[in-house]
């Protein structure tokens, strides 16, 4: 289990800030995560890595001269948000585009796609490739749908090899993908790892037996065994990696392999070391050669007892990839000759843009930003529900991210409202600090619900039932387009949308704005908890985990109590007025 | 708890050739452990460092360029033998002396200082600086009995620049001795750790407790707190650390400083930066410009929970001194210029090396070797038994290094007879192959046990009673002398010396050599069981850990139980000639 921690919810921005304490030779912080502190040749291509954080080296320990250029720091289990990939991305970029890469979990594509959209759109060229090593978590026939795991290695620093070695953003993606194609990883684990705070591990493993292919954030493993010697587990995790084979390998019968043995967190290196040492002598007995072998801790799960290995299938471009330098925090190899220290001030904080408000909107600006502190305090009382809820369906940090999301919105709609903000910017403020500041994917979705309903209320006018009750279309409309989900998979969608139905049908038919609210809000009420009833359709890529039957979703929980606390606040607003 | 192993017994041994399979670049194999793979210029110093293995990197992680020349690689938190530390000398002396530090432990100092000796013997120069940077384990008034925790990096380190930069082996000495003097640690623990295979923790702390001052083999500490913040733990540890400053920053107040915050296994790195941002703030607020932050592991005990701080302050020679490029397994600073391979193979085993011996010398042999499978059998019965008394009095290594050193004395005692040796050369062999393979305190004082036997009763004549009760009361002497115990010391001369005095009185007064050792067996027993009501006498160095009052001794109950079974082989043997 975790231990040191102040607040849980600052967890992340400490670790991010005493990490760059100690190593500010190698990177500066920007908004989002770190750059590079050395200086970048103009026109190399930025390698741009993230994820959720919880995992050191991955990913701002792997930042620096030879890897990557920046990293997208995201909350504890939770990508980084849109915005934190963007302003890293912008940071990193020298001319030469951006090439973006990161284990393949649905937040994390979620989020890098946008910011990738974003980029494109501001004339910055950016490629991506997904991480997808774990060949336990999908068959070989669905590569696309495998998560990555210490895989992620091999790929980004192929990449940023590539870039050193001066190709450009389509050269760095070709060799990219082709080193994403020919790394696999197979893992075990024995135990479970708690976040910071948390009062139960996030998942468990029975004591004296091993997960088979279990998830770094304890997604469904194909197996469960006791635990077995060192030999057998060296044996078990080759075979299964000989087993799928590179074409030109497979025909071939040899080729020339880097092995990379990561330990999770608490298998430690001399256990580490015994495997290994079993593991060459198969991959040897198998002919294969071995290169530049790596037995240590490359991507954990804080205090996770497990291991992987990683086998990647060298070809003669990726071996003289390779065998440069590099080095960064907690990854280094060769001789770098060292580069000057960057000295660019970081860049100033972006000025709040407050445009003009009618009278109406400015007077209604108070109501919604009560609004957001009544969904702030929501989930406050309700963190630790919605947390463990999460464990069984999840990776147990909705209530974590809901709460920093939330309590960041709140205090951007208070700004907003003291600048003289319209209603409308009132919430366009709260969506941005939300997203930016939660990460992962209800992050990214409660941005879309209020920047929705801000932008379609705006500031020329008072909000009216109508324009209220036509935002939450929006927002409902915006969020099953943005997480690809339908009603019944079991997402914060199956809420939303009987939500926003009922409500838009009952300003139709003439009810107040908070009478119709309630009713919509015992319709979202009714049908989140109706999701624990769902087997969730599988096939689709979900963040992290598969959901259980007989669990409601979280998302469309927190939903509903939402909407049920605003409900409860409008009808104290028309009672005042009345 | 560790999980991965095969044969514990094993597990040292795997774990150096996973080590040496993982790092050929960096370091080859010898002997007792391993040194550079990397050309040495002629001339240099050779910085041999090492330990009991479960610590890594320290030790062999720690063997390249810029650091150490060579590492000997003990059993599992047990010193490394006497030959170890040689071997691992030898090989790695270039023309320049050797130089020899490692952490403060009883165990450790035996046999590295009669490493030191027989270095010296053969006209190699050779020097040593024992690591006391633990400020919790003795007052500042006895820091010579301060144990070595993860101070010894700065030290180590220093002496590798010191060596690289030319400095002769006085001079190497000298400032190695500085950075010891100015490198302080202070650490926590929050769990203990499993040997592997061991069914128990080796120590333990309370579920929500934090042990202020606890050795890295669960060495008592000096208080018992609830688990702190992130925040409170880093003003804990920097304050210690700065209430005991070297004379000359106290006098100044400020000073440069190298803040090494260690995790002892499972305390993991992003909780480690969180602490460490704070560190960094303390140490800023109390005017002390920091140098080169770690934040990392550096000294581990398996997936141990703990985390130490270690400050080394600088002077300008030392700043200059650290400012030099590292390359090795574990730990690497600043861009190393590459050396040469090193090819040289292997030195050759030695052969065996078996003098005349009388025919009455060689028959009596048989039972010489039956005697030591006696002891190998009776140590594998009772392992677990051992194991246990000693988690409570010391490091719970002593049945399994028992048995590591009595399986290789069982085989080397059968080759020689094989080889036609006379009983005492068999003994000769059986000692040094024990002290060789056990390693630690226990095994250098059974290869005395045995040696002095072995030599007393010599290859020309049959040994006799009156022969084998010298060659007792020389190992009694032996072992007094050599471990600086005495009786009531509460370790195995409580047992050996009134065994020896019994035995040479029964056979003076005219006993068969089988009815005296009976009867000495049972002196033995008697005077083993009775250590269980000593409280023990302290201000004396002591492997590891204060003893308890109300457990026996294991190295005294091991002892009878050995003469006890050899006390009946005895009676069978006289049976047989009768």
């Amino acid at each position: 289990m975790t231990r040191l921690w102040n607040e849980p919810a600052d967890f992340a921005d400490e670790m991010i800030a005493g990490f760059v304490a100690a190593n500010g030779r190698y990177v500066r912080r920007v908004s989002g995560g770190v750059v590079r502190s050395t200086v970048v040749p103009d026109g190399q291509v930025a390698v741009v890595i993230g994820g959720g954080s919880g995992h050191y080296p991955a990913f701002g320990g792997l930042v620096g001269q030879g890897l990557a250029h920046g990293a997208a720091m995201g909350n504890l289990f939770a990508s980084p948000s849109t915005q934190q990939v963007h302003s890293v991305a912008a940071a990193a970029e020298h001319g030469g585009g951006v090439f973006l890469s990161y284990g393949n979990y649905a937040g994390d594509v979620l989020n890098f796609d946008s910011a990738q959209d974003r980029l494109r759109a501001e004339g910055i060229p950016c490629e991506t490739v997904t991480v997808t090593d774990d060949i336990s978590s999908a068959s070989v026939d669905e590569r696309h749908k495998r998560r990555g795991i210490a895989g992620d290695l091999t790929v980004f620093r192929i990449a940023a090899a590539a870039a050193e070695a001066g190709y450009d953003l389509a050269g760095v993606t070709t060799v990219a993908r082709r080193a994403n194609d020919r790394t696999r990883s197979f893992g075990v684990a024995f135990t479970g790892c708690t976040l910071p705070g948390a009062e139960q591990p996030l998942f468990s493993v029975p004591e004296g037996r091993m997960a088979v292919g279990l998830g770094i954030h304890g997604e469904p493993g194909i197996d469960e065994t006791d635990v077995p010697t060192a030999d057998e587990l060296a044996e078990l995790l080759t075979a299964r990696l000989l087993t799928e084979l590179p074409d030109d390998i497979a025909q071939t019968n040899g080729g020339r392999v880097v092995p990379i043995l990561n330990g999770l967190g608490s298998v430690k290196y001399e256990e580490l070391f015994v495997v290994y040492g079993r593991i060459a002598q198969l991959l040897g007995d198998a002919g294969v050669e071995i290169v530049d072998p790596h037995v240590g801790e490359y991507c954990t799960s804080f205090d996770m007892a497990g291991t992987s290995l990683t086998l990647l299938w060298l070809d003669d471009e990726l071996a003289e990839l390779w065998d440069t330098p590099v080095d960064t925090p907690a990854y280094r190899r060769g001789s770098v000759v060292a580069a000057a220290h960057d000295d660019t001030a970081a860049s100033a904080e972006t000025t709040l843009d407050i445009p003009a408000a009618s009278e109406g909107s400015r007077a209604a600006a108070a109501l919604a930003a009560h609004a957001v502190t009544v969904i702030a305090e929501t989930i406050d009382t309700h963190v630790d529900e919605l947390g463990r809820l999460d464990q069984i369906a999840g990776d147990g940090d909705h209530g974590i991210g809901m709460q920093r999301g939330a309590r960041a919105a709140r205090a951007a709609a208070a700004a907003a409202v003291e600048g003289g903000a319209g209603a409308g910017t009132v919430l366009v403020h709260a969506a941005d600090a939300w997203s930016d500041r939660a990460g992962g994917t209800s992050g990214a979705l409660w941005g879309v619900i209020l920047r929705s309903i801000g932008e379609t209320i705006g500031d020329d006018d008072a909000p009216s039932a109508a324009s209220v009750a036509a935002g939450v279309a929006a927002a409902s409309d915006g969020v099953t387009a943005y997480g690809k989900a339908e009603v019944g998979d079991k997402t914060m969608v199956d809420a939303l949308v009987p939500f926003s139905a009922s409500l838009t049908q009952g300003v139709a038919a003439g009810a107040t704005l908070s009478a119709a609210w309630q009713k919509a809000a015992d319709a979202a009420t009714r049908a989140a908890a109706a999701t624990a009833d769902l087997l969730p359709r599988m096939g689709r890529a979900r963040p992290h985990a598969e959901k259980s039957l007989g669990t409601p979703d979280p998302g469309a929980h927190s939903l509903a109590l939402i909407a049920t606390a605003i409900g409860a606040l409008l009808i104290d607003a028309s009672d005042e007025r009345n």
